[in-house]
C-alpha cells in the first residue's frame, strides 16, 4: 500500500513520534489501537532484537505501525578524544556517585545490520532520521512492503529523500523536541519553523508530508492538516501518557515546564537536540561545541543519564521536549488521540463557519 | 471598539505587517480596502510627520488601519565606538563608491514624541515592537480610542504586555522575516516557532492573538486561525505586491529566493533580523556580535543600504524575508488578500469534511 493510501486509510491521521527512552511497544500499540499510527523506536536495539520486537507488535495488533531508526554514522574515535570527553564528564558522574565508565568499544548499533533486520521484518512503515538512505536501500524496503519515510528539516533534505525514492517526508519543524534530524547543512541552516517548513515542502516536493513540531492538541492537528500535511507526528504531547516510559524526573520536568522556552543543546549527545534546560545543559554550554560528535558523546553520557533517572535527579538527564511542552497533559494515549481528533473536528467546523463569512463577499 | 470586536468585524482577518522600507500608505490602503487591516510603518517618521501621515490615510479610507512604532532605546554611544563601527563599514561604502557618512547626532526618532503624535492622531490600532509600553502609555492610547497591540516572541513577553493593559498580542514566530521583536530575554531564548507560540500564548494569556511568521497563503491563514489566532499578520507575502515599495534588488532577491533557508543576522542593524543571506551577512558574520546595538548600527548602515538599493546591488542591502519566502508571488495586494481568504475557506471546508470522518467513529 502506498504511504498516501495508508495515511488516508488511518481512522485518525496522528503518528506517535519515536522517542528513544520514552516510547516503546505499549505506547505504539495504544496509538495504533486508537486509530493512529504508533511508532516503535528501535534505534537502540541490536539487529537481533529488531525482528522479535516487530513480530511481537504484529502479534498484538492488526493495525499498521511504524518503526524508526537513527542513521548513526560509523565512528572510530581516537582513544585520546574519548578520554578527554570522559574526563570532562567525570565530575558529573562523581556528583551522582556513579562510576565513570570505561571507554566503550561500540558507540552505536550497526545501521546496515539494523536495516537488514527491518527489511526482513517488514513493518508497514519505517522512518529514518539523521541521514538519507541509498536508492537501493529504499527500494529493498519498498519491495518488502514497507513504506519509507525520511525525516527532513529543510526543503533540500526532503528533495534528497525524494531522489532516493522515499514514499513520504516527516517534516521536522524547529519546534520539535529531541534530536534535530538535519543531515545536509549545519544545524543553524536547518532550523525552519513547522509552519514554514510544511508550507514550503508541500510546494517543493510531491510526496505526502507528515508534520512534526509544536503540535500538542486538536488545534495543532487541524492547523497542520490545513497547511496541507497528510498527517501529523506528535511526540512531546505523548510524554505524560500512561503508556509512555518517560523516566520519573523527565516526567516531572515535563509536567512543570510551563511556558519557559526549551533550548537546543549538543552537550548530551554530540548532536543538537531540544529539551528543557537543566544544570548539565547550562554548565556544559561553554564547551558543548567541543564534545565528540554523535554517537560518541551520546554513548559516553548514557550511563550518566541512566544513573540520573535512577536517582530521580532531573539536572543530569536529557529532558527532551518540544517548544509547546507547557501544553502536555497526562492520560491514556488512546484517549488523547481520540480527544485530539474530536477537537480537530470542532476546530474545522468553526473555521469553515468563519471563513464562509468571507466566501460570501 | 475592542480589538477583539475590531478583528471580528474585519471582512478578512489578515493584517499587513509593518515593513519599514517596503510598505507605506499605498500598501496599507490596498489591504484595508480589500477588507483586511493595513499597517502604516511609521517608525522612521519624525514626530511632526506622524500626524499628517495618519490624517492622510484617514482621509482616503473609512476602513480601520494600524500604525506600528519600534521602541528604539535612547542611546548616546561613545564617539570611539561609532568610529570603530564606521571604520568596519568603510570598505563596504568604498565598494559601492559611496562616501562614508560622518558620525550622526541622531540615531533614531524620539519614541516618546512619536508616541504622543500617535495618541493625538488616534488610529484604530497601534502596534509596538522591541519593548513594552508603560501602563500609563497604554491607557493614554486606549483613552484616545486606539487599540494597543504588543509584539511578543515568548509567553513571558505576552504576559508583560497583558500586565500593562494591551488589547492584543502580535505573536511573532521564529519564521518571521525582518527584526526579531524580543525584549525580555536574549535572542536565543526568544525564538519560538509560530505553531508553538500561538498555541502556548492562547493557553497562557487571555487576549486576542495575531499570528505572524511563515504565513504565506490561504493555507497558512487557515492554519493560524485553527490554532486559535484571532487574525494573522503577513509581511513577506506582500513584498512582491504592486503597492509595496520593496527596492529593486530586494524584490529580485525575494522572487528568486527559492527554498534556501533565510538567516538571522545582527550585522545590518545591531539587532537580530531574518533575511536572505548575502555577501554582507556572510562576511560580517565573524564580527556581527561586536557591532553597536540597535539603533546605532542601523543608523550607520542606512546610507550604505540606500546606496546599494540605488545601485541595484543586492549584496550590501538588507534582504529581510521570512522562512517561507519561496512562496511569495507578485500581484495586486487587494487581490492577494481576497485570494488568500477564499483559499482559506476552501481549506476549511476540506478540513471539515476530513475530520468529520473521524467524528463519526
Amino acid at each position: 500500500m502506498s504511504l498516501a493510501a495508508l495515511l488516508e486509510a488511518l481512522p485518525i491521521p496522528i503518528v506517535q513520534a519515536p522517542m528513544v527512552g520514552a516510547s516503546f511497544d505499549a505506547l505504539a500499540l495504544a496509538v495504533s489501537a486508537a486509530g493512529g499510527l504508533g511508532t516503535l523506536a528501535i534505534a537502540t536495539l541490536g539487529p537481533g532484537e529488531i525482528g522479535p520486537a516487530i513480530a511481537g507488535l504484529k502479534a498484538q495488533t492488526d493495525a499498521p505501525f511504524a518503526v524508526n531508526l537513527l542513521m548513526a554514522p560509523k565512528v572510530a574515535p581516537e582513544a585520546a578524544e574519548v578520554d578527554r570527553a570522559l574526563a570532562r564528564l567525570a565530575p558529573w558522574y562523581a556528583g551522582l556517585g556513579a562510576p565513570l565508565p570505561a571507554a566503550p568499544n561500540l558507540f552505536a548499533q550497526d545501521f546496515d545490520a539494523q536495516l537488514a533486520a527491518v527489511i526482513a521484518a517488514a513493518p508497514a512503515v519505517a522512518s529514518f532520521s539523521f541521514g538519507v538512505l541509498t536508492a537501493a536501500q529504499a527500494a529493498a524496503l519498498r519491495t518488502a512492503g514497507t513504506c519509507v519515510v525520511g525525516t527532513a528539516t529543510t526543503v533540500a533534505e526532503a528533495r534528497a529523500w525524494a531522489a532516493v525514492g522515499a514514499d513520504g517526508i516527516c517534516a521536522q519543524g524547529f519546534e520539535a523536541g529531541g534530536h534535530r534530524g538535519h543531515f545536509l547543512a549545519e544545524v543553524e541552516a536547518s532550523l525552519v519553523g513547522t509552519m514554514a517548513l510544511v508550507a514550503t515542502l508541500r510546494a517543493a516536493v510531491d510526496l505526502p508530508v507528515i508534520a512534526a513540531g509544536g503540535i500538542m492538541d486538536g488545534r495543532g492537528v487541524a492547523a497542520a492538516l490545513a497547511l496541507g500535511a497528510a498527517a501529523v507526528q506528535m511526540g512531546t504531547a505523548f510524554l505524560l501518557a500512561d503508556e509512555a516510559v518517560t523516566s520519573k524526573p523527565w516526567r516531572r520536568a515535563i509536567a512543570t515546564a510551563g511556558y519557559e522556552p526549551t533550548r537546543l543543546t549538543r552537550a548530551f549527545t554530540g548532536r543538537h537536540a531540544r529539551g528543557i534546560e537543566n544544570r548539565f545543559m547550562r554548565e556544559m554550554k561553554g564547551v558543548e561545541d567541543e564534545v565528540p560528535a554523535y554517537p560518541v558523546q551520546n554513548r559516553l553520557t548514557q550511563p550518566l543519564r541512566a544513573a540520573s533517572a535512577q536517582a530521580d535527579e532531573p539536572e543530569t538527564i536529557s529532558l527532551w521536549a518540544g517548544q509547546a511542552v507547557g501544553l502536555a497533559r497526562p492520560g491514556a494515549a488512546g484517549d488523547m488521540v481520540r480527544r485530539w481528533w474530536a477537537q480537530a473536528g470542532e476546530v474545522a467546523a468553526e473555521l469553515a463557519a468563519r471563513t464562509g463569512r468571507g466566501s460570501d463577499r
